[in-house]
């Protein structure tokens, strides 16, 4: 599998960092990720745009996805050009210049019990 | 991004609010989310109707989502026309005069360790 | 919203009526849901057929959806033509006369921290 | 329903198998799922490839599933060409000489209170 697959612009309407972990380890504390995967044979330059309820858009936050690799980013570890405010909600559209396939999953471990949830983000061009 | 993204139209089939929750926060009150992204430079004019088992369709309730920004709104905070039970089945249409991307997303803390589920909603029309 | 919107056909993959329950009450049994939105003027009569790993398709099971009304169906209370064991791998297809909207839910109650999964199932039919 | 339905290839962007467990028992030990529904005529042949962040992918792996058959497939059995590492994310593509409906499950019992999460895969061909 070298050709590439997927889509080139995604959107995840949900977004939220939970402020609080009962977890030590960055295994377990509470994380918002976007799962990218690039089955191409060119590495694929990615830009999230992170949108909210009150003030205008933050980004974009850039990344790099190798040819044939996967990256599971987490929204409360992005830096630059600012961090993503936790216990707040917000929602994103992911975009690269080769086709990528993107999924939302969140950890929620404020309690003892963690929660996930996960879904397959929006595909927005055909 | 400021060019609209998404549908005009969507569904969400699944719909139950908790009738309990151990929080005594907004954070941790069992709640069911329509998040709704609206990334285009024109507000979104959104109308959401619920459907029941056994009668006739409620709403619809109206929200504005401004252009460049997210809502996730809160079926157990909805009020005009009316109320939506808790404990009930339902489902829900939104429609927007704008394209945006809804997602559906539950937090269900009826016991100490709260559960989450989310997905995509179905768009309708292409 | 009269009209029937939705597809003629889904699948859900995925499918597993957990063999315990910590909940005495029908709310926190734990069980497999399949929600369906008829949101047309119409009554839906929907199939669904239960496939397994080892042996033959079940069903077709037999439901109606009245017009503009939901249900959420449980795989562990259907009935005729025969019971969904419990703690066995299936999955369905769900074949409706007129346009549904179908999502797959699971609470699963097994421990006394419940835990909760949903998905749009997949449209099968343009 | 004889006719085969689905897409011959999927991808899932999210994989990752919990490192521990607290059940001793398979129905509870930690696992990450891809569900295929073969509902054809015809037995489908399966190729799955692993990617990972650092490395070149894994696989294909092969199974087959049976004419109106379903297979849950847990991650952490795959043993041939090699085994799935626990504790490091990955991506999976799904691809089958017939048309197939793929999803994808987690339950992570590393605390005693166990999580669940599940998503449609995405369908990359038309």
């Amino acid at each position: 599998m070298t050709k590439p697959i997927g889509r080139h612009t995604w959107a995840i309407a949900e977004g939220y960092i939970p402020p609080a972990s009962t977890g030590s380890t960055r295994e377990m504390t509470s994380h918002e990720t976007v799962c990218i995967l690039n089955a191409g044979d060119e590495d694929a330059h990615v830009e999230i745009t992170v949108y909210f309820a009150d003030r205008e858009p933050a980004g974009p936050y850039r990344f790099t996805v190798g040819a044939r690799r996967t990256r599971h980013l987490r929204f409360n570890e992005f830096a630059d050009p600012e961090p993503v405010p936790k216990n707040t909600d917000f929602s994103s559209v992911i975009m690269s210049n080769v086709p990528i396939v993107v999924q939302h999953t969140r950890l929620d471990s404020r309690q003892p019990a963690l929660a996930l949830l996960s879904t397959i983000a929006y595909p927005l061009d055909q």
